[in-house]
């Protein structure tokens, strides 16, 4: 029998946007190439609060379901769908389809397809609406639908499939392993990330955060080094030392200058911190003293995500989450809102049938 | 008999900066690794004006001869010079010397030398104030010092030891050439240079300026299309269409935003204008939707110095160049600062020995 609804943790206006009441709707259609997952948890990512309270401007659904970092289980599949059985465990992203005709698509990077669908508060290709997984089901293209390896718990691989994908395929693309160095900054879901990949990869890991409130945490995380950004200077003894630096603060005021001095010559840093107001001011000439380039990445391929979920079992890499019943959403929204959270929340499914 | 002073035209204050006065000065010492050479001409570069105007802050010598687009012969080398002979006719650029010693130096990259010692309004290592090519006699280090090839006027030749190296790097550095597409943002004179070289090199080349203003003369360059930025939506027909960008243009108001959105994934975007008041605003989301990066580049190094003047006298490229006996070079000034140089002037040696 076909899934058609879903129920959902829904928010209904962004100045409201910690109310959240739940709500039945339809779900899009299936379709031959679809995988539909009963979720079983989903984490918390800064985008569902980003998005929610209207920061990244009007909503594009006539209500929003955020959620998209789910853990379930198949419980229906499309004619076409080749890998996934019902019962399966599986994990859903932050795209859920592509077009499957554009470059992007066509060269294994459908992560930067031209006309993607994203996890929730979107529409598919026939203008039907998408939300996400705060829920009890999630439907996603088979191409953005992982197998979950047996080792990891569905609440550590959660937030793996946004905030883990997210500092790992810019870790890999640019080199990240042994013998090379690469700089975090900020430690939040995604910096506590990119210091266990990174490390996980092989590299040596330099935190750079505000002040030191969270060196402590940052060293049990396996970081090598923690530099405070408050303390003039920092920048001094690090000059050219790193190649790859990862911003996953979500901040327009950070001291870039004095970070890019930091890398060594056409070396890379990369933002998937998303801050709402834009970049700072950046320095031509700063990025000239080196010749580095300022860039930014957006999620991973299919190939990088199982790569990602292997290595973690591989290695038993455990994030650090705090694990909560899906009606505590606004709770976990709030964590995000005061940097409270340490370091992603997980909500696990709570929703009666 | 060795030389030890050089006249040039000088600025003696920032606030008065169009007003050249002939001056007479020691040149710094001789060294065993120096070449002295006399000027036959001098190219105008942007940064003359930017540093005399006091664009670029203070200055760190008394008064200022600009300067640093030198051709001239050699009139005397120390002991430890290989290369260069007497009567032999160089190139001096816009670097003089570096120390040798860091990473940058020890791999090639002296351009990326952490202690750099410019063409002009500099002090060596030993405190020793070095002055530019507005003047009849220039010192460098070997290492900075070109042979220029018999094909190439002399006046041809004098603003490739900037201008030219300065788009020529990031070009080859970014593998522009057959079956690639590079856009060349700004037509002056560095602009000018990002076109001739691109087609030199075999690349596919789209200029991108605010009107129409210079599209005949793009096209007479060798432009293969031409966009005019002020007109709404231009990036829409190019999207992901160009394999590198280089911005010439000194401005902080660039349409970044659809000039990025014209890269493919994973390009690059190189700065080689260097506006004053640094770049405008870059929002991270642009940067994601393509993974493309931000750049910028510092002259080049020895080895594509050298290709450059080779290539420009085997394809017989001519830069468009206005020449003018050096007692213009206010004039010449002028003709930077309201842009209305087509597209550089050089100046030639008028100086009574």
């Amino acid at each position: 029998m076909s899934v058609t609804h879903a129920t959902g943790y829904a928010v209904f206006d962004p100045k409201d946007y910690l109310n959240f009441k739940l709500q039945k709707y339809e779900l899009e259609p299936s379709a031959d190439d679809r995988v539909t997952v009963a979720v079983e948890c989903c984490g918390v990512c800064g985008s569902d609060h980003h998005t929610i309270s209207g920061g990244w401007g009007p909503w594009e659904t006539k209500f929003v379901v955020t959620g998209h970092e789910v853990i379930g289980k198949v419980v229906e599949v499309g004619k076409a769908v080749k890998e996934f059985k019902v019962g399966q465990r599986v994990g859903v992203g932050a795209q859920v389809g592509s077009c499957g005709k554009c470059k992007a698509c066509k060269t294994g990077l459908e992560n930067y397809c031209v006309q993607p669908v994203h996890g929730y508060n979107t529409k598919w290709y026939d203008n039907k609406e998408h939300q996400g997984g705060y829920s009890t089901h999630v439907r996603a293209q088979e191409l953005f639908v992982f197998p979950i390896p047996e080792g990891l718990k569905s609440t550590d691989a959660a937030s793996m499939m946004c905030a883990g994908i997210t500092t790992f395929s810019p870790l890999v693309r640019n080199g990240a392993g042994p013998g090379k160095k690469v700089g975090v900054v900020g430690l939040g879901g995604l910096g506590h990330y990119a210091v266990l990949f990174g490390k996980a990869l092989g590299a040596e890991v330099t935190v750079f955060s505000r002040s030191d409130a969270k060196k402590a945490d940052a060293l049990k995380m396996g970081a090598d080094r923690f530099i405070a950004t408050e303390n003039k200077g920092f920048e001094k003894d690090l000059k050219r030392d790193l190649d790859l630096i990862i911003i996953t603060a979500s901040s327009s005021s950070l001291p870039l200058d004095e970070l890019l001095s930091c890398l060594d010559i056409e070396k890379k840093c990369v933002f998937v911190g998303m801050p709402e107001e834009g970049l700072s001011n950046v320095r031509s000439q700063t990025l000239s003293d080196n010749a580095v380039s300022l860039s930014s990445s957006h999620l991973g391929n299919n190939a990088e995500l199982r790569q990602m979920l292997q290595l973690a079992a591989d290695k038993g890499i455990k994030p650090w989450v705090t694990v909560m019943p899906m009606k505590d959403a606004a709770k976990a929204i709030k964590a995000v809102e005061d940097n409270s959270v340490r370091y992603r929340s997980v909500l696990t499914q709570d929703i009666e049938a």
